[in-house]
C-alpha cells in the first residue's frame, strides 16, 4: 500500500479509518465472537461483502490472524495479534468521546470509564488477559 | 441521524469513522490551518467535494464551527468546538498506534510521545492553549 502522506494519523486512518473495521476489533476485544457468522450477527448488521473485505484487510495488515478451530476443524476463527491488541486504547477513546457527547447506554459508559480509569497498570492487566484469550 | 446501534464505539465511527474527517481535525489541532483552501493544500490531497462534505458533517455534529474572519470579512475560517477539542486523545492514540507499527517520521513520533507522556495535566494544559486559539 502506498501511503498518501507520512503523517502517522493519516497512516492509521488508511488502515482502520472506516465505519466497520474497528467494530470487528471491538467484537474481538470485548466479546467472545470469533467467527464470520458471529461478526455478521452483531447489531450493526454489517454486510457479508464488507465483512469479507475487512477481514482480508485486517489480516493482511497483521491486525488479526485466522486459523482453524482446534475442536471443530471445519470452523475458521479469528483472533487478535499484538498489533491488534494495541488498538485497545484507541477503541476506548472512541467510546469515551461518544459517551461524553451522545446518548449511549449507561452500562457501556460505565464499562469504558472503568477500563480507562484503571490507568496504565489496569489496562496492561486487561491486555494480558486478552492476549491469553487470543493465543 | 439514526444510529445503527447504541454502542458508543459504533456511534463514534458513524461520525468520524472515515479516512478524511479526522485529518481536518488534525490540521485544526496541530497546525495554523483554518480555511478551506488551507485544508485542501494538506499532503493527503483531499478532493474539494469530500472536503466540502466533511466540513458540513463536522459542523452539523457540532465538532467545528464556521465564521467570517474578523480581519478579512470575505474569508471563512473554521475552529474547533469543545466537542472537537475532545477528539485530541483519540487523535493521539491513532498516531501512537501507527508510530509503533508503521514507518513514520521520527519528529512526528517524538511529538506524539511527548504529548501523550505529558499525562492528564500536560494534556489539559495543551487543550487550554488550543481552546484559546479556537475561540
Amino acid at each position: 500500500m502506498e501511503n498518501r502522506s507520512t503523517c502517522p494519523i493519516s497512516i492509521a486512518l488508511e488502515v482502520v479509518g472506516d465505519k466497520w473495521s474497528l467494530l470487528v476489533i471491538r467484537d474481538l476485544l470485548f466479546t467472545e465472537k470469533r467467527t464470520f457468522s458471529e461478526f455478521l450477527a452483531s447489531d450493526e448488521k454489517i454486510s457479508t461483502n464488507i465483512l469479507t473485505d475487512r477481514l482480508v484487510l485486517l489480516e493482511s495488515e497483521g491486525i488479526i490472524r485466522k486459523r482453524k478451530d482446534e475442536h471443530h476443524r471445519q470452523k475458521v476463527i479469528y483472533t487478535l495479534t499484538d498489533k491488534g491488541l494495541d488498538l485497545l486504547p484507541l477503541i476506548l477513546e472512541l467510546g469515551a468521546w461518544s459517551g461524553k457527547h451522545y446518548k449511549v447506554p449507561s452500562w457501556a459508559k460505565a464499562h469504558i470509564r472503568k477500563l480507562k480509569g484503571s490507568g496504565p497498570d489496569g489496562l496492561k492487566a486487561f491486555r494480558q488477559q486478552l492476549r491469553k484469550a487470543h493465543q
